[in-house]
């Protein structure tokens, strides 16, 4: 426990819930890495493609950056318009929801858990692997460090939003501004030059092109340009992250990004040409990314490029954070309409939805782990749910503004704002739809086929589980007074192995709340004394129990002595239940199981589990009767019991002060 | 539960106990296999140390094992001895506790059993290491071999000792009968040739001496080659397994081994003098065991002998089989004592002690994790237990002896055979003793000075366990009558978060054992609709509760409604439980929590564990006066339920007969 404390910080009270909303300091960061750390890899993916035209691929890559750079724009503009009328948490599996229908709003949210998955894995390894290729004395521990890295982004996001936003703020800001720098130097040189200024560090020479620019190939280079896009409905799927008023602070922050974001996409087309820089092949010796080449070329091999470099290396490792910020979020919306298992929707300790958190690390680390940090071949399958994504978000804001133009107490004002506003959307889903096909189509044999498979096999999870949750409601729904049938004494039986102060106090408990009160004793093993111990013990019964029971003026119980040939008790105390229930139909059996309390995790293992089993025994198989009760019996002399349980409250209350308040809260209340 | 029966078996019935006992047949495979084993590596250790001593150690080697033979001798009579007097499991344990005291049996019980453990994890990666370096390219998946084999005389011995001892039977006589087989036609062939047969394969010509042979340097060989008899005392251990009468079987299996143990000895030695076969370093190329040079010069390198090394391999991998026959036998000596948890005492599924068979499992695999296969580390530690053992059972029988003969009502022929008995104990003691001294002063630096630390820290161990159970007695002793001050009714408190049939169930029944019920619910976090909510809830409350509650002639429940700010249910509930025992001191409070029955799996991850973990936190922290009640809830129809509870408890039953014999026996002993 000051382990869980010292990780994760005291538990916040709900009280708290206003000072943990993040700002637009700590938005980027918390959402926006993802979309930041793109910008290195999606100029790099389209040149990778170009690769085999050689010097001419230079030629084509303002052709290719130009459309991406106004899908960003449109993209911009239309997830303003949708934080604005969805100012909530879930973003385009809301919009779909309430524009476009359940089945559609599974699809977003499938689409988008799929990708904010392979989110995590793909940013970590790949941030991982620009380490190893700065330093490969690394080499042999990439899934060590790989895994390092997520258990802390894992950690700092427990914390919450705001601990992590703030915890990587650094590593950001250092990235967009040494790269600001980067590129002012650089475009300056540039433009001094005429257009071709003197690398520093001259970049490996161009080849001759090997093949001819196609048209199926700049849409293939257009299509892993369009990676550099993932992470832009970020912003939206988070809103509710921010503090009042968020739509002012969720646009900051999709504003701070997206200007980011498209001035770096842009920047770095122009010196790319500028510099003649051109993407190289991986599997080669030598290898150097593009950003590595442009920096070298503008600044040289300096400190500042170290910096630079460095600060691009951790905003990729931590693009992930993007994923930690908003999965739980999403799945959260998703929970609350029954279609994941409810602990998703519940509050954790620092007010952030622990369980998406975790089972966010758990999906990617396990990505890890079977991919062995190296997850290369996930990369086809990324982007497509983000497309996915885009295009369902921007389709469901075009209903809904066609709705609302049919409302008919719209002014004219009104009624041009929102044509404006359906244009804008409609440009969105149209481009982003086009692009989605492009993407699919260029990347489908390299994998994305996956995750056209995985998406549907999530949507018929997500809808069975709703199922489960509507059948479970059904079952439960309870009009009408109560049902008194029940409200008599039950059958009472005392389930033990030895007699004992337990057995005692079990006894006791069970005189008190019926009549009707059996005590099971489980015979030994037979042998030559065992008839002469049974014997014994029915003497001692009737002297110890049922004598002063019926001196009280109370019903003395009665003792059965069972015998199992298979040495548990669960067994023969199942059948007698059922002998129970069925001799006195609708009767309530009450089962009372004594059991030693653990307070140490060694005493588990000095005793057996019995208790614990026969009670999970009866409860499944008992039938429809059937109750356990569970009296506990502390080994400790009372003063010890004391000191222990102060201690080891402390440690469940996490602060005595809480409990305090807790009791002084509960004592007015207890007051009715 | 299909597969635990595919690979345990049906459970066994108490009454089955005598058919599952051992004769000779299965017990030369069940305790015979490290004994055996050791024929191999016995000789081949004194070799090694040797080795400098090139061609002139073939000189030494008689004057080696002789004292070896003359050793297993006296330890086959001593033995004979003690299982004669003390027919029960734990050997040397037992023979301790009888006559040397409490701590005396500890040492020998913890030395036991830290050689059992060694002993699964040396051999195994014995007999992997021959086979790879029979098969190289076995090479990487050394771990998993080990682990392979580890699993499977696991699961063999949790079948039962019967079972291990048939499966095992195969590979047992095959390696007796083969090299019964070689180690005839050696001597034939030597005895023919005057004691210079002409080898079929030569073996490689032994090297000049580099040293002079020292007293030392024998000493050194002689505690390396009693290796060779760990295992002795796996029958005295085990006794109990055998079928009455025992002491007749385990002489027949003791004799058996013990025969075959010294004829291989004492033919390998003569047939290495004969052959002029010595150690070959084992970390040259070409490296091969003395015995497969020894096979390969009497028959060659046909059919037989791959064969017999074959089945030596088989045996030395299988010799783990020894400690899994005892261990569990004499922590269950233990644990019987009170030194050991209880579970180890438990007889299991298929009436051998399970607990036991998968915690040396458990160890000796991570041990075999640890070393990665390859325990040549170990192997200096081992052996140590087992003289410290031989030693100390040895001296408890010269105890024994003593005392025995200074009784008054002995015939004179008892007398007599009592100090021959006497005699033969006490040079048992004097010459395991002295062994132990020479094997712990020569391999004390190489590693057998950790076994000198870990068994005072077992035996630590054990005595901090043991004083836990005499506490726990302590306290839980109940002498005279049966305490009444709790027989009266609890006051309840329904634990519930929603409203709904569930809740109803909980009500009715708390109801009817008590006037005094407060039905808990716990706030929504604070939000503008909060109050409204309350308001409504407890309008329902006052019709659909308190009314008809009332009109049934009952004391309506009280509602309250607790508020947590750290989203919790328990810590308000033992807030309140914890005024409620103040407020009414003695008074028992009983908690009601209604659960729904989880049937599969998978309903787990749907629900949140909030009852459990209230459950736990109440028992642990609630105070002496508190009772937890767990009211099942089913999901399923009445008729879905029966069919699914019929097929889950034929799985929990293992099979029905069982549940109806159980059913059958328990009405007749119901009716008292």
């Amino acid at each position: 426990m000051p382990l869980v404390r010292f990780l994760l910080g005291r538990p916040l009270a709900n009280k708290e819930y206003g000072e943990r909303k993040i700002g637009a300091f700590e938005g980027v960061p918390a959402m926006g890495l993802d979309a930041l750390g793109s910008s290195s890899y999606g100029p790099e993916a389209a040149l990778t493609v170009l690769i085999s035209l050689g010097a001419l691929s230079l030629a084509y890559i303002g052709w290719i950056m130009a459309p991406i750079l106004l899908l960003l724009c449109v993209l911009y503009f239309s997830y303003r318009q949708t934080i604005r009328t969805y100012p909530s948490n879930g973003g385009a599996y809301t919009v779909s929801r309430e524009n476009l229908g359940t089945n559609a709003s599974l699809l977003a949210g499938a689409a988008l858990m799929v990708d904010y998955v392979l989110n995590v894995a793909v940013g970590i390894s790949a941030g991982v692997a620009a380490l190893i290729s700065a330093v490969p004395e690394l080499h042999p521990y990439t899934l060590e460090l790989c895994l390092a890295i997520l258990v802390i982004v894992t950690l700092a996001n427990l914390r919450g939003t705001i601990d992590a936003g703030r915890l990587f703020a650094l590593p950001t800001y250092l990235f967009v501004g040494s790269f600001f720098v980067l590129l002012t130097i650089g475009i300056t040189k540039a433009v001094m030059a005429g257009g071709n200024p003197t690398p520093v560090e001259p970049p490996p020479e161009l080849p001759q092109a090997v093949e001819l620019a196609s048209l199926w190939l700049l849409l293939r280079a257009f299509s892993a340009g369009c990676t550099a896009m993932t992470g832009v409905e970020a912003v939206s799927n988070g809103v509710g992250a921010f503090r009042e008023p968020r739509v002012h602070y969720a646009f900051r922050t999709l504003t701070t990004i997206v200007v980011i974001l498209g001035m770096l996409l842009g920047g770095i087309a122009y010196l790319a040409t500028a510099y003649r820089i051109g993407a190289m092949d991986q599997t080669q010796e030598g290898y150097q990314s593009v950003l590595s080449q442009l920096a070298g070329a503008v600044v040289g091999r300096n400190w500042f490029y170290f910096v630079a470099m460095g600060s691009l290396l951790a905003v990729l490792a931590l693009s992930a954070n993007t994923s930690f910020t908003d999965f739980p979020r999403l799945c959260r919306a998703v929970a609350q309409d029954g279609f994941l298992p409810r602990p998703f929707a519940v509050v954790g300790r620092r007010l952030v939805y622990s369980v998406g958190i975790i089972y966010l690390a758990i999906t990617a680390g396990t990505l890890l782990i079977v991919f062995g940090g190296i997850t290369d071949h996930l990369i086809p399958l990324f982007a497509v749910g983000a497309f996915l994504t885009f295009t369902m978000s921007q389709s469901g804001m075009v209903m809904h503004w066609r709705r609302e133009l049919q409302k008919s107490d719209l002014s004219p004002k009104e009624r041009a704002q929102h044509r404006v506003s359906l244009a804008i959307n409609g440009i969105g889903a149209t481009t982003t739809g086009a692009a989605s096909g492009v993407i699919i189509a260029a990347k489908f044999t390299e994998g994305a086929w996956i995750t056209l498979v995985i998406i549907p096999a999530a949507i018929v999870l997500l809808k069975s589980i709703r199922r489960y949750y509507d059948t479970l409601a059904e079952r439960l729904r309870d009009d009408g007074p109560i049902a008194l049938d029940q409200a008599r004494p039950p059958i009472v039986v005392v389930a033990t192995e030895d007699w004992n102060r337990l057995t005692d106090q079990a006894l006791s408990f069970a005189l008190g709340i019926s009549r009707e009160v059996f005590a099971v004793h489980l015979k030994d093993i037979a042998g030559p004394d065992a008839d002469e111990k049974e014997q014994q013990l029915r003497e001692q019964w009737r002297i110890d129990v049922e004598e002063p029971v019926r001196a009280a003026g109370l019903t003395p119980p009665v003792l059965l002595m069972l015998e199992s040939q298979y040495r548990r008790l669960d067994v023969p105390l199942l059948a007698l239940v059922e002998d129970m229930q069925a001799e006195h139909r609708g009767r309530v059996i009450a089962v009372v199981l004594p059991e030693v309390v653990k307070l140490r995790w060694w005493q588990y293992l000095l005793h057996t589990q019995r208790s614990r089993h026969v009670r999970s025994v009866l409860l499944k198989y008992g039938g429809p009767n059937v109750v356990v009760m569970n009296i506990p019996w502390r080994l400790e002399p009372r003063s010890a019991v004391e000191i222990l349980e102060t201690e080891l409250k402390a440690e469940l209350l996490h602060d005595e002060e809480a409990l305090r308040s807790m009791a002084a809260r509960l004592g007015a209340s207890a007051a009715r």
